[in-house]
Formats: structure tokens, sequence, C-alpha cells
């Protein structure tokens, strides 16, 4: 059966010359406003022909890195630097976006485990169906950026997957490189399922993500990476004119058994171990201590690897089953 | 007239040699519990004769540096290796802080803002009464922690305040180099109406607080310079054996005009200056960028004097009127 | 594959001579009733043999000329009055009308994007196939109010679809053409998908369905617009004795490309054209102010084609996305 | 004892030439801004010496012609225009405002109960107290605006009390008639308490309020009555130059016994009679129905007076103690 | 400074002979009703002279026994049964009993605690300052029914206080007596501030209470306990004709020193006694269990003296600081 | 198509020899945790071969005599005692649990109406799936712990249901007359879509469920009984030494029309029998009050059959729908 036409309708044109900024504009009818609308803000920069990239921030709304790279560079960007196309929407979970919040406010929606989406569900099931049946398929590239958000923090890196074609994941590869945060990964997702990467990915595109610190905030440290990715990763295409401005960066795996901690109490969490710091098997990483009496040990949480402490969970306090810390392990050449 | 009797009783002597740990507890009538009570987390460790230190955590309850420092001195500290009483109470105002937020869930109280306090008003300003007419007037030195919460981020400091009286003014400064932060600010509070500190003050005790960084986490650095000032203090006092562990501390200032900048717009920073960095007047801060629609520019704001970035907004999205940046003076010797 | 019987049970025979008040009765298992039920209010009047007549409103939660007419007919109508039978439902999505709003507390469902059902899905669901599956089936006509809602305000207008049968269509045309509201519609729905009219349509039944102003209130002029219409349906249809009491209406059209305005701005309204004035294309329709700001200027919302205002945004406040305005092509016979 | 100084700041000078747009910066301390504020945006517009005019709308959230006119002012005069000063707060209770409703939703405050202020009370009461100590002393005339928010509609009109000392009535009479509503009103509040009327006329100043329509909206109509009296009365005031553009106006009195209809019964509204129209006592001014069930009489509400209705419940539902309709005596010159 | 006038006005004269029903109205402006009011029900039977009885329930909104005797005498009762004059109020914190909750939804105002309230306070203030002013002062002898609610469940008793005047206190123990619960209770109160009990006795007047089982629910035997009471009251103050029916009754005290029993964790319990068991020091009267991890002991609570158990926790989920159980002494003759 | 594996895994061995107690840990990304679980706790006691018991408590998280005796039995019953293995899940649906509520707060999923549940679900759905495919294959023999919750109260029984097979309802009876609860039920159920009882059934294992008094609270009383009904039947299977302990237990039905007794008015209730008391066809069972207005007669609901009162509306206050009266038939042997 064939699925139904998006609801979603952009106001500008995605095809023509010059930089256009507009909105994705999906219909939502709600008690504050009958024939209301979500709207996702959009711009196409495009000049002559040449390949198409596709930037993305705010896939979860609380991570800021991406939105600030891609919002600057709808600004700053003109057509007579590029060559191809941009399509640059810098948040894609705008109602998240607006809110702060990882989550869809409008229907608890987790964006990047909704794709490839459905027109006729819910809004954030409408947003990723627009993206995977009409952005995606006009790009040649795409760039995904996350941060860890309120509730984790990373050090920065930029990822891509193993894939079953070689030369798939090689272009993949190239411009994880070429974005050039200070730590790289490739890796095999465990969970597919629903993740955006994914779905770009089965339609064959050069596909690049990113995590970059997190917390809920963003620093000019953290927000210089981002810009410089993604200008990094536009010359990679050949969209920009000009060669990748590359530093080395530290490769790293989170996949093998071990790397993932996660709490077994509730309580406060005392960090023994600070984010890119070495840890051995066996080494503590943090005590969590209770919050409800005073004089109790606290439960010391140890490292079940050698490491560098590549996550961490942000808020101060901890509750049963969050994820406490990732220790990933560097990869030798 | 007199004020009535608080309505909080301890559920451990307050005087008794030895380690105790209990609960202060406050009746508080609810729908989901008519004769409940909010129950606050207390130590009182006692060796023999001595000088009684006042420890406090969670006056805000979404900053967690002087809670971790605290439920471990409960925990750790033998009475043995005290001199004279220690009174710990690392979560004050434990409803906020088992939310995780600021102010009081119960009754929206700010309690650093609500001292002296009523015994016949709010849950939080029952909390601050009982502090300022019970807990204070037995000590002879307070410590009070605060950091920059889930929405602000300080350079990590200890601060004593610009007193009338000299000789009290020299105490808390030597507590406060004591506590040997890497940051140390001698102060005039602008608006010292409702403060803890003034009413601590005002009965003539030496009384020390912090900001420690702050977004709503700790680190592991974060943490030890809690921990490390909170044993430095109590040897200061002659509680602990032994001299404080010092390093070199740069003296700070916020009080002179410019120091504050706030939002004039609605947005999403990106921060292009990092905490302890130096800047000049007129040097851009942060961009401030539209989150609803993209290609406007930025409004970039600027600092209004020479300085020390030395606390800023922490979250990634900015409202109309928030405190964006706190640019200090570094005072020379 | 079949679907199971509807969970939802009458209170009263449907068939019954004479005119009997009781409930639809939906079993729904919630926190505060573990074994609760929703009830929807239905009254239905036999007389003999005769055609049957289906009335229904509050479709929507928040409009009010249909539950005015119907309630007050479920009072007002004697048996003897009646020729055949009269299925009155003033309240459809009852938990909504309940709640002054649009679509329901229990699962946020708009009832008239949810038809034809599902006997086994939420609350709104199992209403929307009860309707379609065990009433409309017994009704020969069927009379569905609409009016704007708290967000909407229309020119009053009965409305009938262009269908695929032409003796279907002629049916619902002139049942329209009787409801004789001051303003008549005849239009081809652009997105059918889930309304109750399609439905009902799709079993061949005479459909007509109404907009009657709106803003969340009646006026005595809005409710005498429905009581009218009732009437005027019941004895077009023959259930009521007597001939039509019926005024000249103004045809109008929705449909042409450029009805419908949005709103690209956040902001506060200055309507200036009311509702039922002729504005030329390019005629200011509305100004959009600022709220966090003075001082600058408004966006200037222009028709996009000649006609006459036919719908509206209600509240004071305008979000980004909003339908402001409808403006409606007069038809010349 | 005397009162602190106001917390709030004004972004811009008061008496500066020319025209300044800024704020007053409230500091507000909560979980999601530790150090944030409210703003309230203000127009100063001064050339030369002359009188000074307050204008304000916003007093209620939810009403919309004084924001909506006074906002337009802001961007609209130019100084040269003016002789002497306006002081324009076109959203008092910004808060409200923002968020549509007639109270803050910081606080609950309804604002125009809670005149004189505290400058160390809540939010709401702090905006009351700068009215009151700081704006309100430079003002020769003030014009507050106000209709029927939400969930009331009134005939428009302009309204002036009855004061104890006759030229400071007559002046404010003769403001009143320069407003040149559609309705005037001279009246004496019988529950003066907390009011910005009362506590602007006991500072001596010529004072002006108004209701013009209501239902949370404006339209063309409303709007224009707002800017028209807007101008008429600064012309009046010496202000702007010219003479105020004045129609015929009819007088009305809501003070007699048997104005105020209130109601005994939780149900669904059927207004019978319209905004303006002339009723008899004991006519039938609207049914109530029930909204639980179906075929149960209603409540018919009867005037308890002759006279025009002049104010009526807006929304569709009604509440047991709801105001319902307010009756008014015309005046006979 | 005299107070104010109260701004609450019964809809019904309340010195008329024979039955009256109405409200007492309270003029409370909200978002959803700018000219709204708390309606709170009143019904006044007056025959001839005699006494006068004021009989309350609903002062706590989810206590229902006092509710249900009260309501059913409005409507049971006529005039000519009567010497004298009942006013009957059977839900006085009206907007708490309709929402089903101990205090009110409108200020969080727990009514018992507010006495003698204010007229310019809180919507709870004023229906307080409205019973002490207005309604006690007419009454020779006030009953006023309290159960458990939704949170503790007590043996059925009822109370009078020890009183400075041996007279008053003699009057007040001969009513308790006539009420004739299972249970019966003279008490000195130990915090008094802000009852109901303590303002009416301060009046002089003849004060009951009650408590009787509770958890927020009724049933035929507390509800007969309750019909029974207010007869024999009645009777008793010669406002009905006979003598009251009284049956054994047994007397207890809680005012001894280790009758209440808090929780020091937070868990799920496990009662070993039911209400009106006996114990004796040191028995276990509950377990509390953990309910975030299996296998853990629980927590024993043990009686702190010999005594019968009176009162206790009601739901199945403690919070730490939650009184547990009360334990009463017998009395002996 | 075959189901993907569960999300869920358990954090300790399920076939380990010994006691063991953890989790069953559920990914759960949301705002407050990226990467947060629920985290359900279970206890696995194995000794040698034999069969397999699961026992359950929690499938509605307001229900406490299943959780009080199986959180009992992790802690006291060690593997000496045991022959064959016992699972235990006091909590199933945990998150429920722990909010003390029937639904679950994440979802709103009533998990006794979503089986078999769905891997990639919702929570709640996937919770029920990883109890139907992982845990009840493991089983020969399944206890399922009920009582009445919040809004409900039933005399105590244990359930078993007819079935097509013989044998396997015989297991199923006898299992259930091991627990020997005060009250007995064989039942045909008539709608059993989505209940646990249905999968588990389904599967061939012996099953037992039960009601045990409700309120949301739990007594000395009935916690004796759930314990007791466990010890007995995990002595019935064999698991432990020794022989159930049984008293006489009355056998009744509640399948027969006319049980169930809804509620046509919202108000407050008085009941007028108590569980387990007898009544007749036409008794008054309750009466249902007004709480808007004094002085109106009640509505008396009847029975509509003779039996006794095995289960009732618990909370005093009464919404249009709800189930108030079980009036179940004793069976006569």
């Amino acid at each position: 059966m064939s699925l139904p036409d998006s609801p979603i309708v952009p106001t500008i044109p995605l095809y023509a010359e010059g930089k256009n900024h507009g909105y994705l504009r999906l219909p939502y009818s709600r008690n504050d406003s009958a024939w209301g609308s979500v709207m996702i803000p959009i711009t196409v920069i495009r000049n002559g022909s040449g390949p198409t990239a596709l930037l993305t921030g705010g896939n979860h709304g609380d991570e800021y890195e991406g939105p600030i790279a891609l919002q600057a560079l709808t600004h700053d960007l003109e057509p007579a630097e590029v060559t191809g196309r941009i399509i640059i929407v810098p948040f894609m979970n705008h109602p998240a976006f607006l809110a702060g919040t990882r989550v869809s406010p409008l229907d608890g929606g987790n964006l990047n485990r909704l794709f490839p989406g459905r027109p006729d569900g819910t809004v954030t099931q409408k947003i990723a169906d627009y993206f995977i049946r009409t952005l995606v398929p006009m790009a040649d590239i795409v760039l995904d950026f996350h941060s860890g958000g309120k509730t984790l923090e990373f050090v920065p890196f930029a990822a891509a997957h193993v894939l079953d074609d070689a030369e798939h994941q090689g272009r993949c590869i190239a411009a994880m490189e070429a974005f050039n945060a200070p730590y790289s990964m490739t890796l095999r997702e465990i969970d597919p399922v629903g993740m955006f990467d994914t779905s770009v990915e089965a339609l064959g595109k050069t596909f690049v993500s990113t995590e970059i610190y997190g917390g809920g905030t963003a620093s000019a440290r953290s927000a210089r990476i981002a810009r410089k990715g993604t200008v990094n990763v536009l010359k990679h295409a050949g969209i920009l004119a000009g060669e990748p401005d590359c530093a080395p960066s530290t490769a790293i795996d989170t996949t093998p058994a071990g790397c993932y901690h996660f709490a077994e109490m509730t309580g406060m969490m005392e960090p023994l171990v600070d984010l890119g710091e070495t840890v051995a098997e066996g080494d503590a990483l943090m005590r969590i201590w209770l919050t409800t009496n005073t004089g109790d040990p606290p439960l010391t949480v140890r490292s079940k690897r050698d490491g560098i402490l590549a996550g961490r969970h942000f808020p101060g306090l901890v509750k049963l089953g969050d994820c406490l810390a990732v220790v990933a392990s560097p990869i030798e050449d």
C-alpha cells in the first residue's frame, strides 16, 4: 500500500537559485489553534549545479552545537561561496527545540527513534517521514549534529558507521574524518531501529553524525568544533572551496562489552574521574550517595574495563537505571 | 511581640557526644499526607569541648558541590578526629534538593532570600527561622556552600563580605582564605536582604560562602575543591588537627559597575569566551540567535569592561532578562 | 479480519416509541475509577414509521450552537410532533465538551480526524467507531453542527460536499439549502481523511454540516440560526410537519488557491477587516505586532485574493503558523 | 516605616528628549533562571516641556484593545508631533500578557487588585508599586485600558469616577468625554480596594479607564475605538495638536441594585439577548442547560431591572457563581 | 485597626422562618471567570425562637461522614420538627470538597489551620473569617465533623477540649457525650493555632468535633454514626425533641508522650495491627519495605507505649515523615 | 513476521542456584535521562530441580497485598526451603507502583489490558511482552495478585477461570482452592482481551488470581490473607514442603446479569450496605447526593438482584459512569 502524501509543505522553493529562508509548515490542529501549524525553519542556498548537502541540528531538542553552527551558516554564507546546494534545518524537532527538551512536548516523540516516520502518524512521525521521503533523497551528503543534551556529556567526536557496502562505508568515514573533531569513532550501531542514521544510510547517502559535549549548554570551545566541522564537511563535499582544516583526532570505540555503566541506586553522584581521563578496570568512576539521610556509605561504581571516560551522566542527581559512564577504548593505528 | 516556637523538632540530640544521624522534622499537612512532615537530614559530631562549626549545603536545591562534600563528611569523619562540634546539614532546602530545583516545590521559596524566616510562615520560611534561631546561635563559624545551579556557572571561588566591624571582617576573610578556592572574593553585597549570609553575620558569626562552577552537575575537579575547602576551614577553626592545605588563589571583584550583562532578546546563545578567559571592554562575549526563523543576524553582546569571565548563563536557550555574563576585575595585591 | 464489537452500550433502547433519555456507556478504566465509564448523553424520539435523522453536536468540544439547539430539542420536542425517529447526541465528544476544549482531554483525540474509528482504539476512536457502525447506519439524514470553536470565527454557513454520485450530492445540497444559514457553501474537501462527513457520505447518507461563528461562545443571534436550521432540516426530511422557513442565503466558496492566510510571525493581531466585509487582493487584513518590545513596525498581512472575509483567527495573540484569515469567493448564480 | 526602594530599574532614561524604547527590568530568581528578570517593555516620547501622559494597557493580560492602540503608538508617533511627554506601557502585567491570561502565571496576581503594591512583595506587587511610586507621580493624566478579557464582553465605554473633589472629578469626566467611546459611564466604584484607579486618583491625577468588548479577541471595530480614544485623550491633554474627534456617546450607569446577575447553576448558556439590546424587568436574558444529561428543562435567567444589556458572560459554558449579565440603565440628560 | 467587611454575601436570609437553601457567595476573580464566585451551599431551618446550632462538614475536603449526615439533614428535616434554628454548611471548604482534597485547590489553604481568617486574605482565609465573624456568633452550639481523610484512618470518636472555664468545658463535654460515638476523647490541643475549634471556643460557644474512620471513603457503618450523632446533639441542644440515643462509649486519650509514630523511611507499609486492637510497648505495629529493590529487610516500627491503635496511616505507600500510627490510652473511669 | 527481541535484560541470571536479587532493565530514553532505564526489581530463588512458580504483584500499581506478600518472600525465604524455582516480581508495573497509581505514569498503560504486549511498543507493552515471551514460559504455575486499588474494594477472594480444557481448568481450580481466601470464585471472563490471565492460560499454565479488599491500602488482616495464600500455593505446587493450611471458603459468582451497578449521576455516595452483607432485589444499596447545592433529594441505587455485596466503589465522591456495586450470588454446593 503506497503511503499518502506528506502533509508538510515548504513555504520556499527547495530548488531555487540564491538564498531562501522559510518554513516547513505542518498543519497541527489543537485546543489553542484549531487550524494551527508546526513551522520548522529552513534555509536553502543554491548556486548552479553541484552536490547537495543536507545539514541538520536539533534532532534532539536540548543539544546546541549543531543549531549554533547551522543557524550561523544560514546568516553568514552567501550563494556565491557555494557550488551546488545546501539545505539547512538547524532545528529538526522544532517543538522540542523551543521547549529545550530532548523529546517533543507535543507527542513525546524522540525523533531519532521514529525514522522512517509516517505521513499519517504523530507530529514527530510526520517530521521524520518528510525528511526521509523528501529532503534526504535530494542530498548527496547528510551531516546530523548531536551533543549529549541536558543529561549526558561526551568527549567531542564525529562518527561514521560500519556498513555492509565498503564503498559506502568509505565515503562516510572520509566525511567523518573531514569533520575532524578531537575524537573520531567508527561504530556498528547495536540498536539501530528508528535512527535517522539508519534511514539515511539505507538510501545510500554519505552520512556523518557527532557528539560534542552536552549538559544542555554550549561553550566557545564546543561551538568552534561544530562550526569548523561544518565548513570542513562542505569543503570535503566540494560545495565550499578549499581543503578541510584538519588537526590530529583520537580514534575511540564504545562497542566492546563493558563500556556502559548503569545506576543500580538512586542518589547524588560524586564523580571521581573527568571526561577524557584514563581509567583501568576496577578503578572507581564515581560514588553515589543517598539523599534522604546522612551517614550511610556510598555505592562506588567501578570501571568494567580499561579505557578513557568518553561519556558521563550530567545531572547531579542519579536515578535508578541511568547510564552513568561510558568507558571507551582508544584505538591504535 | 515575641515569635512563637519553631515547629521544627530534631530527632537527635544536638549536644550529645559522638556521631548522631537524624532529621529536623517539620510538620507539613498536605493532600497526600494529612499528618506528614518535611524531614531534613542532619548529622552532629561532637568530641569534648571546642568550637562549633555549622556546615550547610543545598541552600539552593540544584547545587551539588556542598552536598557532596558534606554528605561524605557525615560518613567519613569519626568523633575522635574532632575537637568540639560539627553540625552538618548537607541539604538545607531538602524539598528543593530532592526535586533538583533552585526553589522549593512546596511553596516556591528561594531559601536564600527568606532569612531570617518565620516560625509561622511557609515551609521554607520555617526552615530559615530554625537555622537563625536555633542552629546558627550554637555555631562559632558557618560555611555555606553555593554553586551556580542549573542556570549559571562560575569560576570556583570562596567569598567573604566587607563588614562594618573590622575584627569580624578579618575573621571572615581569614576563613575564606583558609578555604583556598582557586579564586577568592571579598565583596559588599549589593542587595543583602533575605540572605543567609546577612542573618548569620548579624549574629557576629564567622561566615564563608562559595560559588564552585554550576550547571546542575558536579565534576571530579569541582568536588575536590569543595572537599578540600571543607577540611581546610575545619582545620582553620581548630576543630580538625593540622594546617589548611593552601595553594595560590586569584582575588577577583564583581562589584564595580558594568560587571553584569543581561539579555535584551530571547534566543539561543553562542558563547565566544569561556570561563576564566580575559576580555577587554567592547569584546564580543556571545551571540544570541533567533530560534523561530533562519537567516537573521545575531545580537552580539559585548563586554562593558575589562576583566575575566567569572560567571555565565548556562542553558543553551536564553530568555529576555537573563543574566548572561559576569565580568570580574582581577585584584592586584 | 472482522472488527470486534463496540464496547459502547446504550442505556436506552434505540428503537422504542416515545422519548427516551439515556447514555452511550463506554467503559474507561483509569486511575480515578478502575471500573469507570465515559457517558455520552443521548435522546431518541420515535413516533411510528418514517425516516430517521441523526443530529449531532459537540464533535469538537468548544463549539456551542449545535449543542444548544440539540439539547433544547431533547427537552422541547414531543413524540407526537414527530413522524419517524430522531436520534440526538448534543455532545458527541462528551469529555472534550465538558472540558470546553476542541480535543479530548482523555487521549488528545480530535474526533473529526479519527473517523471511522476503532472499537479497540483510544476512547475517542471508540466513539467514532460506534457512530459509524451503529448510529449512522440507522439514519437517513445526518446533521452535524460545527462552529469556529475557541480559536476561529466564521460567517454562519451550512455546507454540503461535491460528491461523485449526482443524486447523493443533490440530496445533500437540498438539505443544506433547507438548513438556510445566512451563507451556504458547496465544497470539495481538500483533506477529507478522518472526517465524520467522509464516513457518513461513504454510507450514502444525506449529510449537512455547518460553521456558525465561534470564539468559544454563542450569541442570541447564532443560537437562533442553529435552532431554525435544525427545525428546517427536520421539516425537509418529513420528520416534522410543515415547510422549511427560508430567507436568502449568500453562496460562498473557500476552495480556490489563496483563500487561506497563515502567520509567519508570533505576536498580537490588530484586525483591519471584520467578518463578512469585502476585500480586494493586496488589501491589508491585519497587522501583527511584537509583544516582547516596543517600537518595532508590525507585519502587515495582505489578502492574496478578492473576496469576503469568511473566517478569522480569534484569540488576540497569534502564534507562528496559525491560520489568520479565510477570504472566500462569493458565487454568482 | 519607609518603604525600601523598588527593585525595578528602567533600561532607558524616563526624561530624555526624543523617543526611547526599553524595558522596566525586575529581577526575578527562579528555577529556570537563577538571575533572571521580568522585562516590561516601555517607550517614552518627549519633546520639550508640557504635560505628561501615562498610557497603560495589559493591566489584565487577556485584554487587547489597549495593547494594540498603545503598541501602535510606540511605533507610529514621532517626537515632533508631541508637546511634553508620553510614557507608554502597552503590557503592564507583561507575564500575564505573554501567557494570554487575566492574572500573572508567576504568582497568580490580579494586578488591578494589588495596588498600591509592595516593593518587597510578589512580582505583581512589585510592578504595582513601581507604577504608583515612580511612573504615576510623573504624569498629569493617566489612561488605563480594559476590555472584558476572555470571560466577559461589554459594550464599548470609557469611564470616570465620582470623586470627593469636584474639580478633580470634572477633569476626569472631561477626559472621559474626550475619549469618546460609543458609551460613557460615570460611576462610584463599589469595591475600589486595590484598583489602579483608586491609587492614581489618590494622587490627584486625571484618570480615564475603559471597557471595549472582550472575549479575548479584538476586532477592526474595537481596535479603531481604542486608537481614536487614545489620540483624542492626548489632544485633550494638549500633548497632540488639534481637537478630539467626537461623535455622540450614550451615557449608562451600572451601579443601581439589580444590575448584576450571577449563575446559580453550572451548565451551558443559551443567550436570548445580545449586547446593547434593551430589556425589561422579568425578560428572559438567557437559558442555562445541563451538560451531563439530556431532556431536562433549562434554568431561565430573567432580568432584575429595565435597561440595556451592557455586559455578559462570554464562554459557552457557565460555572456556578459566574457573572452572567450586566443590565445597565441608560441615563437621560 | 478594624477589619473590612467580609466580601461573602449569603443568597438567602439567615434569620427567616422555614427552610431556605442557598449559597454563601464569595467573589473570586480568575483566568476562567473574571467576575466569578466561590459558592458554598448553605441551608437554614428556623422555627420560632430557641437555640441556634451551626453544623459544619467539609472543613477538610476529603472527609465524608459529616457531609453525608448534614446534606441528608438539609433534605430530610422539616421546620416543624425544629425549635429554634439550624444553620447547615455541609461543605465548608467547598472548593476542596469538590476536588476531593484536604486543602483548597485554589490557594492550597488548609482551612482548619487558617482560623480566625482574614476578610482581605486568600479565598480560604475569607471563608474562615466569615464563619468566625458572621455564622459562629449566631450559634449557641457548633458541631464540626472530621474523619481521617484520604491519608489517615481513626477509630470513630467525638471530642471535646479541656478548657480554662469549667462551665464552658462542661457544656462541651456534655455535648460530646450526647453525640455518643463509639469512642470519646477529652483533650488539650497541643498545637491549637489556626483551628476552628480554638476560634469557636474563644467565643464561648459549645463545641464538639469528631474523627470517624477515614481513607477518603464512607461506609454504611460510619455514615450511621454521623447521622445518629447529629440528631443526638440537636436533641441535646433542645432543637429537636426527645432524648439522645446513647450506647456505651470508650474513653481514650492521645495526649501522652509516645502516642505518635512517624516514618523514618520511605517505602510500602505492611500493617501488623488493625484499628482498635490492643498493643503493648515494644510490639511491632508495622513493617516498612523498600519498593526500589527486592531482598532487603524491612524496618519494623514498634509501639512506644501500651494502648490501642486509634489512628493509622492509610495509603499503602509511606513517605519519610508520615505519621504511621497513633496509640491511644484507654481511660479508666 | 517474527517479533524483534525484547529490549529488556535481566541483571541477574534466571536459572542460577541460590537466591539472586536484581532488576529487569528496560531502556527508556526521556527528557530527564537520555539513556535512562525502567528497572523492575526481581528475585529468583532456586534449589535443584522441581517446578517453577512465577509470583507477581503490582500488575496494577495501587494494589498492595500482593506486593507485601511477595516482597516479604524475597527477604524471608531461603533456597534451602525450596524445591525447584520461584521467580518473584512484586511490582510488575513498577512505574505505576512507585507512583501509587493503577496505570503507568509513563504512557498511561493499564498493564492488565495490554497483554500479550509488544517488544517495540510503549514501556508498558514492552513489560507485558517480556512476561509472556520470557518469564511465563519458564513457569509451571503463575499466581497474580490483585486487590481493588484506590477506587474499588472487594471481599477477599481467589479466582480461577472456566477453561475449555477440563484438565487445565481442574489444575487452576485446585490451585485457587489451595490459596484458600475467605471467598472463592470460578468465572468465565466476559471481556478477557488483553488480560494477563488470558495470555498465561493460553500457554497452558496453571493460573490463580485474587481480589483482596482495596481502597489503596492494606490492613493486617488483608496482608495475612495474601501471605498465607502465597505459601499455600507454593506448598500445593510442591515447591515448599507441607500441606496448604485451609479453612472454609465461600463460593461466589459475579457473572449473572444484574451484578454490576453503574452511576447515572455525579455526587457523593452514602453507602447503606457494607461489603459481605446480604441484599435482596430492590434493596437500597446507596444514596447519591448532589454536592453543588443543598436540599435536593438523593438518587437511591437499588440492587438489581439477590446476593451479597461483593464489591463497591471506594472514594466518597462518585462520577457519572462509575461502577458503584457488585452484588454476587453465593453458590450452593
